[in-house]
């Protein structure tokens, strides 16, 4: 339960309403999933957020996938249950196995422990590994 | 500065001094960084550290580039530096170039951004990602 | 489903009714939210967490609708659900439209992702940034 | 010390450099900030982020300087230095006094706290508060 | 609804179905509760994680209750409800009582509060906080 | 370099002075460290966080060294590195050894390994750990 109206098409602004057309154009499908509905109280907000998805997740010197992958690291390492849940299914949708989703969670899970190892012992970082920089 | 003393060789107990061994066989190096000086002081922990590590990161369905990559995504969202210094390190000496770190932050930024856009207002889960599930 | 029982006015010890009567009194309503009953298993950390949340989110400098939305934006990016919906129907009673909390969201989006920018590619602070600092 | 070069002006993309530019002109200042140097790795981060920036920052249903005091109280709980201290200065900047910024920060350790309470009790929303919802 | 399928024992590889045998021997109970179950998906990753809670939260230097206690605090920290759950269960079989939970509680609460207030303002560490360090 | 001025003994108000006095007092030694000084900027603040901290922290149904083993816990989960230090000097003045620490430390990790194997797969709450709740 959103803390805000999820919008059904008729009940947004035309420039939301916009913005759905390119996500159904964009994804070949009539279906607009709920995180878009809520942002639809905030045509600009739905458009930048829509506008960057497109840009930052398609190919690149990444795979679209590696991208998808990412994602679900990070969502799962802030615990937002919504973006694990679509981000599992968009990386599905690209290719990844279930095989795949247990390793990228095993390294998901070992970055999360030492990354806590590290910080709580407040182990300084080697001289080695600032070769180069600023 | 870490809040354990940063164990030399022969400051640790043999099978800690095992396990740094060990590290060096399998990295082809004598260099040895600081995380592990400090997790010396429980052999236990070090061993347990070093082996998971090991196993995770080998190559699997998923390639050691890719893994280095999550790992960074993840230290990033949690903001350990010793971990972002050391990982960024690793997933270049893996062919990792600036460009893939920049999209790689640029995923890791939208995904932040959006998790808490989706956590922020409360946006229930789609009935469409959940087919299959438990 | 709490892991400790939600008590009932009866089920409480009297320092915790005290505390209970007070927030009823405050407030001007009968209504006591489910956080309060959780905590009255422990009067004086209720009557703690009480008498602070009174006095922080009191008229001061800042004036009690920006306390609200403040209190939304950590909550958003901590992920407290409990604390996301009890916020925003607080902020809602002190005045915030939807235009206001789609307006709040962008700004904790935007900070939740430059946050991991910075971090993640270990930004140093520029000096400028430090004039007038111990 | 940044992961990457901090890029002066003159090791940049033009379409980096335009962007700074543009930063320039809005500020009315020569003084260009290490983050902005970092993006410029990645000319399309660096426009996109900046770009969003000026939308989200600008004057709307919220005034400006609420806006960086939100900025605060998220980087203050995501633990990023780097965004604490840039956006401490702009809120300065717009008129954030001492008082106001130790105000602001009672409000965000007291919902860091009250979280942690809710969430580690597993406290269930309570009826009243999703009244009018999906 | 876990993002993969909960496995029964006899959709499993063997060496997920040893694991289990295992927990079941340990423990004394028929009863898997459903994280193994999603974990069983990769036995390597089922096989560590088990390992590993065997070893790290057996009696030592602290004893069983007082890892339990610590689990919960970082689960509670980390907004994980399902360890919050497991866990709360186990130390309760442990002789964890209401008034030891509130007062954990308490603990994280405030540890969290005094976190956010240490790096609002970040307040540089003490010298004398440093005495005999790396 | 904090974000305010720490201010000296003659540099705060009365109110803020008589805190410091009372630390002082309650710790038997003329040393305060840096937090406090941040903190009277707002005497108010700091006199709660003060009364709060002693009230926590003092014996319990949880004696004072598990107390200041559970805040490292949580700083070191939320990346704290003031707290991390203040509160490790705390508890090894309590009688921590650098064995408890190291198992300490091993606890934090594995719980914030496994918070996000288990939020990243989604794993339901089993009934068996609801028994009894509301």
């Amino acid at each position: 339960m959103a803390t805000v109206k999820l919008l059904a098409d008729n009940e947004m602004a035309p420039e939301a309403r916009a913005v759905l057309d390119d996500i159904r154009k964009t994804r070949g499908t009539d279906f607009i999933n709920n995180f878009w509905r809520a942002l639809a109280h905030d045509p600009a907000l739905l458009k930048r957020t829509w506008e960057s998805i497109k840009q930052v997740m398609a190919p690149g010197a990444l795979d679209p996938l590696t991208k998808e992958m990412l994602y679900i690291a990070v969502s799962a390492t802030n615990g937002c249950d919504y973006c694990i849940h679509s981000h599992t299914a968009s990386a599905r949708a690209k290719g990844m196995s279930d095989v795949m989703l247990m390793e990228l969670m095993a390294v998901v899970g070992m970055a999360n422990e030492t990354n806590r190892l590290a910080n709580g012992l407040s182990v300084p970082v080697d001289a080695a590994f600032r070769v180069g920089e600023d």
